[in-house]
C-alpha cells in the first residue's frame, strides 16, 4: 500500500491511491458505527468494558452489541450477528473465546465491515495450531478486502473522535488526554502506562493503537494511518521486534517526508532484554547494533528511557536533524544542570562554553562567567532581562546545535518569574530543551503550554537531547544496482550453503577485493615447493569448518621448510581433532602479510533489521571490546568511511600516536564492494576475518574468505 | 574525631570520647538558640528568609537578629552584637557581607557559639584573597573551638526539630517532609531539589546540610555527625569533588558499621562532567574510575540517576550486601517488566528465569509460564492469592539475590488489589523492588507507607538494584605494613623525581617483580657484544622521556648485528629530534620476550581517590577501550586476582578460544607488590608497560619500569 503526502497541516492532496487507506483511516480512528462481538451486560467485566468506555467518554457513532442471548446489552439493542444489524458498521472489536472468532470474523466480512480488531488470544502465539486458525481467519478477511487488528490486541482508541474501542483498563480515566501523539505498541498494557504517564503531564494523544499478533495490520501500515491521519503529529513506537524492516523503514521514510517524526523505544539493548523480546510476544529480536543501524538509516528516533517518550516529542516537533553534536547548557543553578551535562558528556555530546560574544554581552551587565563548559550565570543570572539575552545569544549562534536551560528552585515558587525568560525569548528554530530540578508542576506545565520541551529528570533531558541530534534524515536509498556479472557468475557455479574458502575468495576477487595468491598443497604429506617466500601463513581448507583458529587448523609464521612440514601435518591434524565429519579439502600456503591493521569485514542478513554490512578490529578484539560499526547494506564508499570512523581501534591507522596510516580508501573500497552482496539473496553471509590494511596507498588484502549462500 | 557506635534505633553507648562530637550534633541540627547575623527585617529578602523561614515552621528555640541598625526585627527584638544577647546561642547564621564576616565570627567567638554557618560568599572560591581571609576565619574559630560550616554554605535544617536555619528556597513549602534520610549536599541547591522531589513522593528527611567550601567543617565530620543522630537511617551524599579521602573513607566505614548506609550521586562521570565539578565549586575532581573504587572500598553505594537517589534508600533500609548479582523479575504486564529487565541486563546482571519449584507451584494453580527470564505470570497471575504466592517461592529461593515485582494497570486504577499481594506477601529480608508501569501515586504511597521500595521509572528501577548489588562491605583495611628494606633503601638513594629505567628496575626487583637483564650500550656508537641472543628490543634510557614508543625511542624485533647498529642510531636520533632537551644515558638492548599477554601495571596517587593500583592491557589498547581495573592501594593477592578477572582482554590468558593459560598467580603476586608502594608516600607513581605474562608456571617480566618520586 502506498499512501500519498500530506502536509503538515493534515490537508490531503487529492490522490486516486489513497481510496482505501483513507477508508482504513476513517474505520480504524473514526468508524462510524462499531459492533462488540461478546459484549458483556456486566460493564465492570472486561467484555463489558468497551461498551462502557464508549458511552462515558462520548463517543459520536452507533455501537451494536453482538450477542445472540440477550435483546439489550447494557441498554442497547443487541443483534446475533452483525449481518442483521443495520448496515453502516466499520470497525468490530471480537471478544469472543477462540473457537467462536472464525464465525464472528465471517459475519464481519458478510456485513461489510472495514476493520476487525480481535482482542480474543489463542492464536499465533500459543503455537502451530493457533497459529493456522489465524491464518484462516486473516485469508476470510482478505477475500473480503477486511482487514484484521490483532488477533490479542487490546484495541484502537482514538482521543480526538472520542473512540475508545479497547478493553484497556487506562479508560477508566476521566478525562482522556487529547493531543497530537500517535502511539502503535507491541505491548497492549503500554498503551495505558504511557497515556496515564502523558496526562500526569498534560501531554495529550491522537490515536493509540495494539497491534497484537500482527496477522495483517502490522506496524509499517498503521504508521502510515497516522501519517493520514490529520491530529497526529509525531509517532511514538513501543518495539519488541521488527517483523517486516523493509515495510517499516518505507513507512518511516512516508512519514518523514510528511514532517511526521517517528521516536522508537526498542526493547533488547541487553541479551537478556533481547531473549525477552523473543518470548514475549513471538516476534524474533534481533541484534541490537543491526537495529540502531536500521532505526538511523530510515530516519527513526530512538530514545533509552521510557518517559523520554513522552517527552521528547515538544523537542523534536520543532526539530530537523541537524547533524551537529555541540550543546550548550545554561543555567542559575549549578548543581541541577552539572548533571544533564554530566550525562550529556557521557553520551559523547560535546559540550560548548559560553562563546567570546556571550561572555562581552554579560560582561557588559557587570557578570563575569567562571571557568568550565556550564554557562552558570549564578544568581546574578535572575536580573532583568539577563537570562533572556543570554538564551538569544545562544540560540544565534551558528557553534551551537541545541540549548539546554536548566532551572532551580525559582521553578518550584515562582513559575513565572522562573520560566518567563525562556518562553519570552526570540527563537531561531534552535531546538531548546528544560530541565527543572525541584519538583515544579506549574513551571512544567507553562513549558509544556508554550511548546517548550520541559523533562522531569535530567536523564530524561540528556537522553531527549541526545536522540535528537543523532538524529539523520533517511539514508539515500542507494540505486538499484546489481552486482557485477563476474559476481553473479561465481555466486551461480557454486553450490551452497557453504562454500569453501578458494570459492570464497574467487567471490571477493569479482567484487574487486585483492586476495593473497596461495599455493594450494593437497594434504600434510604434499611435496613442498622450493620457491616459497618464508614466513608463510598455513592454513586447512575445508568448507566446514567456520573458526578454524579454534579448530588449530592455521599456523603462522612458518620460517623455512621443516617447520612448514610439521605445521601441514599440525593443522591437518588438529582440524580433524576438533571437528572429525569436517572435510578436509587441503592445505593453503601463502606468504605472511605486513599491515597496520587486521579489520574484520562482515556482511549478514539479520533477522530482525535485514542485510548489514559489518567492520570491526580483526581477530578477538571485535569480539571482546564490542568495537564494531554496522550499517544497512548496500551502501556507498561515504557510508562506509563513517564506519571506519566510528571504529576506535582503527584510530590505530589514522594517525593514532604517530603510528603510520593505512589505506583507508582502500579499505572503504572494499566495505563498499561487500555490502553489495545484499543485491543477491542467495548471499546469506560473507565474512572476511581478517582483511590486511596495509600502509597509506599499498591497499586491502583479504587473507581469509568465508562465504555462506542461501539453498536455492 | 572519633564518634562512638550508635546502634539502629539510636542508642548512644555512653562514651567520654564523643562529648565534643554530641554538642556539635546538637548544636548544628537541634540548637537551644540561633543567632541571624545581618538579619534584615524584610522577610522577603534574601537575608530575611531564615528568621521567617524559623517562625513559619514552628523552630521551638530562640531567635537572635543580630542587626546594629534596628531595635527589633521581624518583631523580636534585635542585637548589635551576640555578645550582647543572653546567653546561650548554639548556631549562628552569618549572612553580612564579605568584609563583615570576620567580625561577625570574633563576635561568635566571644559569645560561645558552637557552630558559625556562613552563608556569605566571596571566599576561597574566588582567589587567593578570598582563600586568605577564609583562612583567618577559621583560625579564629579554631582558637576559641567553635566549628565553621561554609562560607558558601544554603545553612543548616533539620527537619524533627524543627530547624531551618537556611535560606534556601525550598523553605517556602508549607508542609516540610519529616523523616529518616539525611542529606550531605556540596551544591547547595540541590538540597531545594532533593527535599522538593522527595515530598512529593511523600519521602522524608532528617537533616539537609549544605557545606559549602568546607573551610571548617567537611563530609567527613557531617557523616559522623548524621551517624549520631537519631533521626537519621541513611545518609545520601551530593558530591563534586572528594576532598579528603582518607577521612570521608574513615566515616563511612564509621557509618557503615552503625547500620547506616551511604548512597552518593558523584559528579564526574564523563571528562566534561569532571571539568565542571572543578569550575563548579573549587573542589578538584579526579578519574571516575578511581572514585569507583574509593566508593566500593569504603561501603559506599553509588547511583547514576537523579531519583535513584530518593528511591533506592527505602531498599537499602532493610538489606545488607548480598555479594550476589541474580535478579528475578515477576510481574502480569509484559511490557513494563519488559524494561526493567533490559536495562537491568545493561547493567550486566543476572536474570533469573522461575525455577523448577516455583514451575510446579504455578502448575498446581493451572498456570504455565512462557519462555524467557521474566517471570510473566499474566492476567492469570492476578487470580486470588497466586501472585502473593509466586513472590513467597521467590523470597524463599537461595538462587535469587533480589526480586523486582512490576505492577501494571491496576496500579493505576486499583490500588489496593494491585499492591496488596506484595504487601502481604512474607518476607524473607530479600530485597525487593517495586516497579509501576502507569502513572499511579496511590499504589506508590502504599507501597511506601509499607516500607516498599517502589521506583517510578523503569531505569531507576534498575539503577536502584544494580547498586544495592554493587553494594560491598568495606573492603578490610591490609594490616599496616613496611615496605621490604631493600625496597625502602633503593627509593632512598635516588633522588627524583624521575628514575631513570635502569634505577626503575631496581625497584621492581626489590619489590620482587622479574625483569629482564638488559645489556646497556653507551650510545649509538658503542661497541656491540658478540654474545646477544638476537631477535632483540632496543630502547633508548632517558629519565625524561616517558613515552619512548611515540618518541621513537623504541625498536623491537631486531635480527642481527648490522639492524642493531642501524637501530641504536635511529632510536638516538629520534629521541633527541622529539625532545631535544632530554638527556640520553644509554641504550637498553635486551631479548623479545615471547609472552601470552602484554598488560599495563601502574600505581599513582590520585588527586580525589588517593593510592590507587591499576591493570590494564599492555601497548594501546587500554587506552583505545578504557579495559582496566582499579582499586585503592595497598591491595593483596586475592584482590589482586579479582582485576585480572575485571580485565576483558585478559580472558585471553584465561583459556579463551582454547589459547593457552597465562600466569596468572605470577600476574597477581606482582600487581599487589607494585600497590604497595603506597605505603612510602616517596613515590608519586610507578608504572610498568608492559609487564610480560607468560605461560602458566613461567611467571611475569617487566620489560619496562617508570618511578616517579614526591620532592623530598
Amino acid at each position: 500500500m502506498c499512501l500519498n503526502a500530506v502536509s503538515r497541516n493534515g490537508h490531503r492532496k487529492p490522490n486516486r491511491k489513497n481510496l482505501l487507506s483513507y477508508s482504513l483511516v476513517e474505520a480504524l480512528l473514526r468508524p462510524t458505527a462499531v459492533a462488540l462481538y461478546g459484549a458483556s451486560n456486566d460493564p465492570k467485566k472486561n467484555t463489558g468494558r468497551p461498551q462502557r468506555f464508549l458511552k462515558a467518554h462520548g463517543y459520536p457513532g452507533r455501537v451494536v452489541p453482538i450477542n445472540p442471548n440477550r435483546e439489550t446489552v447494557q441498554g442497547e439493542k443487541a443483534y446475533a450477528k452483525a449481518v442483521d444489524a443495520p448496515p453502516g458498521i466499520e470497525q468490530a472489536l471480537i471478544m469472543v473465546p477462540k473457537l467462536a472468532v472464525l464465525n464472528a470474523v465471517e459475519d464481519c466480512a458478510a456485513a461489510g465491515v472495514k476493520v476487525a480488531t480481535i482482542y480474543s488470544d489463542g492464536f499465533a502465539e500459543t503455537g502451530v495450531e493457533g497459529l493456522a486458525l489465524q491464518e484462516e481467519i486473516v485469508a476470510i478477511a482478505k477475500a473480503s478486502g477486511m482487514r484484521i487488528a490483532g488477533p490479542n490486541s487490546m484495541g484502537s482508541i482514538d482521543l480526538n473522535t472520542p473512540m475508545t474501542l479497547s478493553i484497556n483498563a487506562i479508560l477508566e480515566m476521566e478525562n482522556l488526554p487529547a493531543g497530537n501523539l500517535g502511539v502503535i505498541s507491541q505491548s497492549g498494557s503500554m498503551l495505558g502506562a504511557l497515556m496515564s504517564r502523558g496526562a500526569a503531564r498534560g501531554i495529550g494523544f491522537s490515536s493509540l493503537l495494539s497491534i497484537g499478533n500482527e496477522a495483517d495490520l502490522g506496524i509499517p501500515e498503521l504508521i502510515e494511518v497516522l501519517v493520514e491521519d490529520r491530529n497526529t503529529e509525531i509517532i511514538l513506537l513501543f518495539l519488541e521486534g521488527v517483523r517486516d524492516a523493509e515495510a517499516l523503514g518505507k513507512a518511516s521514510r512516508y512519514a518523514y517526508d510528511a514532517g511526521k517524526p517517528v521516536i522508537a523505544y526498542k526493547l533488547g539493548r541487553s541479551e537478556v532484554g533481547r531473549e525477552l523480546a523473543v518470548s514475549h510476544s513471538g516476534a524474533i529480536a534481533g541484534h541490537d547494533a543491526a537495529i540502531d543501524a536500521f532505526l538511523q538509516n530510515h530516519g527513526i528516533l530512538r530514545v533509552e528511557m521510557m518517559e523520554t517518550l513522552l517527552e521528547l516529542p515538544a523537542l523534536v516537533a520543532k526539530s530537523k536533524p541537524s547533524g551537529g553534536n555541540r550543546v550548550a547548557v545554561i543555567t542559575t543553578t549549578g548543581g541541577g544542570a552539572a548533571m544533564v551535562v554530566d550525562k550529556l558528556g557521557a553520551a559523547g555530546l560535546e559540550l560548548v562554553p559560553a562563546s567570546e560574544r556571550l561572555l562581552e554581552v554579560l560582561a557588559k551587565n557587570d557578570l563575569n562567567l567562571g571557568e568550565g563548559r556550564l554557562i552558570d550565570l549564578t544568581m546574578a543570572g535572575t536580573r532583568e532581562g539577563l537570562y533572556k539575552t543570554a538564551l538569544e545569544v545562544l540560540f544565534d549562534d551558528e557553534n551551537v546545535d541545541a540549548v539546554v536551560a536548566v532551572v532551580g528552585s525559582s521553578g518550584q515558587f515562582h513559575p513565572q518569574l522562573a520560566v518567563a525568560p525562556i518562553i519570552d525569548a526570540q527563537k531561531t528554530g534552535k531546538p531548546l530543551a528544560t530541565f527543572i530540578a525541584p519538583d515544579a508542576p506549574h513551571s512544567l506545565e507553562r513549558l509544556r503550554s508554550a511548546g517548550i520541551a520541559a523533562f522531569h529528570t535530567p536523564e530524561a533531558c540528556a537522553d531527549g537531547v541526545r536522540a535528537l541530534l543523532d538524529w539523520k534524515p533517511p539514508l539515500k536509498i542507494p540505486e538499484t544496482r546489481k552486482l557485477p556479472t563476474a559476481v553473479k557468475k561465481k555466486l551461480t557455479v557454486n553450490n551452497g550453503p557453504n562454500l569453501d574458502e578458494v570459492a570464497g575468495r574467487e567471490i571477493l576477487k569479482a567484487l574487486g577485493i585483492s586476495t593473497t595468491q596461495p599455493v594450494i598443497l593437497s594434504g600434510p604429506e604434499a611435496h613442498i615447493p622450493d620457491d616459497l617466500n618464508y614466513p608463510l601463513a598455513v592454513k586447512v581448507i575445508s568448507p566446514d569448518l567456520h573458526h578454524k583458529t579454534e579448530a588449530g587448523g592455521v599456523a603462522l609464521g612458518i620460517g623455512n621448510k621443516i617447520e612448514l612440514h610439521k605445521a601441514m601435518k599440525e593443522v591437518c591434524y588438529s582440524a580433524a581433532n576438533y571437528m572429525p565429519e569436517a572435510s578436509l579439502l587441503g592445505i593453503m600456503v601463502e606468504p605472511m602479510i605486513d599491515a597496520q591493521a587486521e579489520v574484520l569485514l562482515g556482511f549478514r542478513r539479520d533477522v530482525e533489521a535485514g542485510p548489514i554490512v559489518v567492520l570491526g578490529m580483526g581477530g578477538i578484539l571485535a569480539e571482546l571490546y564490542k568495537d564494531f560499526s554496522v550499517r544497512l547494506a548496500p551502501i556507498n564508499k561515504d557510508i562506509a568511511s563513517q564506519m571506519i570512523d566510528e571504529v576506535k581501534g582503527l584510530s590505530l591507522i589514522k594517525g593514532f600516536r604517530n603510528l603510520p596510516k593505512g589505506d583507508c580508501d582502500a579499505l572503504a573500497n572494499a566495505i563498499a564492494s561487500l555490502s553489495s552482496l545484499a543485491l543477491d539473496p542467495i548471499v546469506a553471509e560473507a565474512e572476511i576475518n581478517p582483511l590486511m590494511v596495509r600502509r597509506d596507498g599499498e591497499g586491502v588484502i583479504a587473507v581469509d574468505a568465508l562465504v555462506r549462500l542461501n539453498t536455492r
